[in-house]
């Protein structure tokens, strides 16, 4: 099965009806179908797939053992999101196994397609949670306690997926037996149409994270209630949606964005009570996320104090600037001739993984620009042009 | 039983425990609930109950008829409403009958209790639809199309409760039968606590409406995506929160509101593709409101135009200032003695009947000042109070 006919399976699976595009998060019925056909796509290959402590799935193509060449990716989604992010460095990592197959290639070095829990963190708030539980780069009980908009728990949905969340945690002896791990994913802006390249490899990846918000003021009457009266948790929210632009705008080549806001209780006549936003900031270089965060926050504790509202702000996730392994890379490039090095504001599991084992990336060029969107896309010719570049890296690692 | 108590069967009805205080709107589990209390109770005090075309139930003492007392209110809350806007009238209702009742009294005209259907609008985003569909004000067609959060129409809904939503629409032989309205409810504001008195007689409601405001933009990755590429929603909504206290504070008795805002798909690393906002204003005055609408409407535009997005703005209903029959308020005034009258910023089914037949309303004092929030109160002392004006007014009326 070509990569394009694989995507083509799951073209039916958590489509969103309300927002367009796709909604699969960790653990909900679509990302529990996703995983089914994962699971038996990888066994029609011949591996042998096991679900690691994390939720995190493993499809080894012979034993298991230490220096693997582990490739893949994730399957969930933003809400709302596109067809591609995700889910093609899963088909491409599927389609390369069997073009290698099919040319009687048999791995020397131990191999695993892995595919990443709740990369988007679109359900329970914090992105690459797979690789940061299976990295210990995110506390195990902390995790655990994370909560989804309904107020279920991370441990909940695991455990009524049939996942034992106690053991959820750093997993040395897996993550050990990494020796190197090339993810390939759509690009997710307009860096290789820019280039006119259908394929890059990763260089670095900005520093990001995600803040919490939250304004508490008086909720009343929208009609009874005189303007000299009011404390309105909607004005420094807003305040912070233009102070964010602002902010970023500024500093030349940041980034920030307000795309989740919630008014409670979110009633038509009602003066909110509370209003949570999300945050999240990215800016490339060492300490200016940070520091761009500081001015909003600043800016969002001016507005609440004018309006008699209070304000609380929490990080709940940050990733210091990832720059992929430099022999990794050299690599890639020489295995792949002419292709452009091309720097990322998008996080990814290997951006996790880089911190602790040599870790790569492969982009697929999208000509629209856009993701995070249903107009997220790739040619098919770039699709097939993505699986040779996969086959012939890993070819050549684990040779 | 006394208001109070009746008050207290309702305490377990819709919590809304995410939200705080409660959530009742029409057709929903806690709505049913409260219909299904209000028919037991108004058949133990022997009246006979039964739901109108367009949902709502009245309770007639006697015989139907011509030139009919009507008294009652609504059951319905906002999303994580009080617990007396709107049950207050209807348990002073009964508490008030069942008080005649114990001295004797038997009403020489018609008499009835009504609830009104989706006084808030707090599920189908049209306030006082019930008595809108009553007296016509409401297109059925336009009614019936009406969706919830969820997409459900409110035919749907209605069907599903056991209603015939074909049938929906003006009933001038009912609405025929009223002779005279009064609707008891809590005060929604501080004029009661300012004045120093337990009751006031209603005398005007403020021309209010309610406006969807519609942003569109180009849904993409947060970031991967550099600020000046951006067409975000968010930007020009957060204006309009802005130009919408701006314009309001400046009218100096106008309210302008925003307390629903909904970003789609509502990501935290996604920028919006749409904004939905709903804009609440009310102005004292003949036009004042339409004004001060097309002012921040004017200031959307801009905003949108600035970000490069769209913008589409509709009316979801609007009524004009209402002044109660005078001649009614006067008998209120002459039979409660020395009470007060109030104007309100609140809408109420009242303010729609009283297009059509005379009507009048009772406000009972709120220590807090607060409404459309758990803090909305009134001491036990003033409910007291108000049914005894309440049983005072009807017997007066209905003799």
């Amino acid at each position: 099965m070509s990569a394009g006919s694989l995507l083509g399976e799951l073209d039916g699976v958590g489509r969103d009806r309300a927002r367009g595009g796709f909604s699969r998060h960790a653990f909900d019925p679509a990302e529990r179908d996703l995983r089914e056909w994962f699971i038996e796509r990888a066994l029609r290959l011949g591996l042998d797939v096991e679900t690691d402590r994390n939720g995190n799935m493993w499809a080894w193509w012979g034993a298991q053992g230490p220096d693997a060449v582990v490739t893949g990716s994730h399957l969930d989604s933003v809400p709302g999101g596109g067809a591609f992010d995700g889910p093609l460095g899963v088909v491409s990592a599927l389609d390369a196994v069997e073009s290698l197959q099919a040319k009687g290639f048999t791995p020397a070095k131990p191999f695993a397609v892995v595919v990443f829990a709740e990369e988007e963190g679109g359900r329970f708030g914090v992105p690459c949670l797979g690789s940061r539980l299976l990295t210990g780069s995110i506390d195990a009980d902390k995790a655990r306690g994370l909560r989804d908009p309904d107020g279920v728990t991370l441990a909940e949905a695991a455990s009524q997926a049939g996942l034992a969340p106690e053991w959820f945690g750093a997993d040395p002896d897996l993550l050990g037996k990494i020796g190197r791990f090339v993810e390939l994913h759509v690009e997710q802006g307009r860096g290789l149409i820019d280039l006119g390249s259908p394929v890059a490899v990763g260089s670095t990846v900005i520093a990001h994270g995600r803040w919490r918000f939250s304004f508490g003021g008086q909720g009343n009457h929208a009609g009874a209630t005189l303007m000299g009266d009011r404390h309105d948790p909607m004005l420094p929210a807003a305040s912070v949606i233009a102070a964010a632009r602002r902010a970023a705008s500024a500093t030349g080549d940041g980034r920030a964005t307000v795309g989740r806001l919630v008014p409670t209780p979110g009633g038509t006549n009602v003066i909110a009570s509370t209003v949570d936003l999300w945050l999240d900031a990215r800016v490339p270089g060492s300490g200016r996320t940070p520091a761009l965060v500081a001015e909003i926050t600043e800016a969002a504790r001016e507005a609440a104090e004018a309006e008699g509202c209070s304000v609380t702000v929490s990080e709940e996730s940050y990733s210091d600037t990832v720059t992929f392994d430099a022999a990794l890379r050299d690599e890639l490039k020489t295995r792949l001739g002419d292709v452009p090095e091309l720097p990322t504001g998008a996080g990814h599991d290997a951006g996790i993984l880089a911190a602790y084992v040599p870790s790569g990336m492969l982009y697929v060029r999208n000509p629209t620009g856009i993701s995070h969107a249903p107009e997220e896309f790739a040619e098919a010719a770039d699709v097939d042009h993505g699986v040779r570049a996969l086959a012939d890296v890993l070819e050549h690692l684990s040779t």
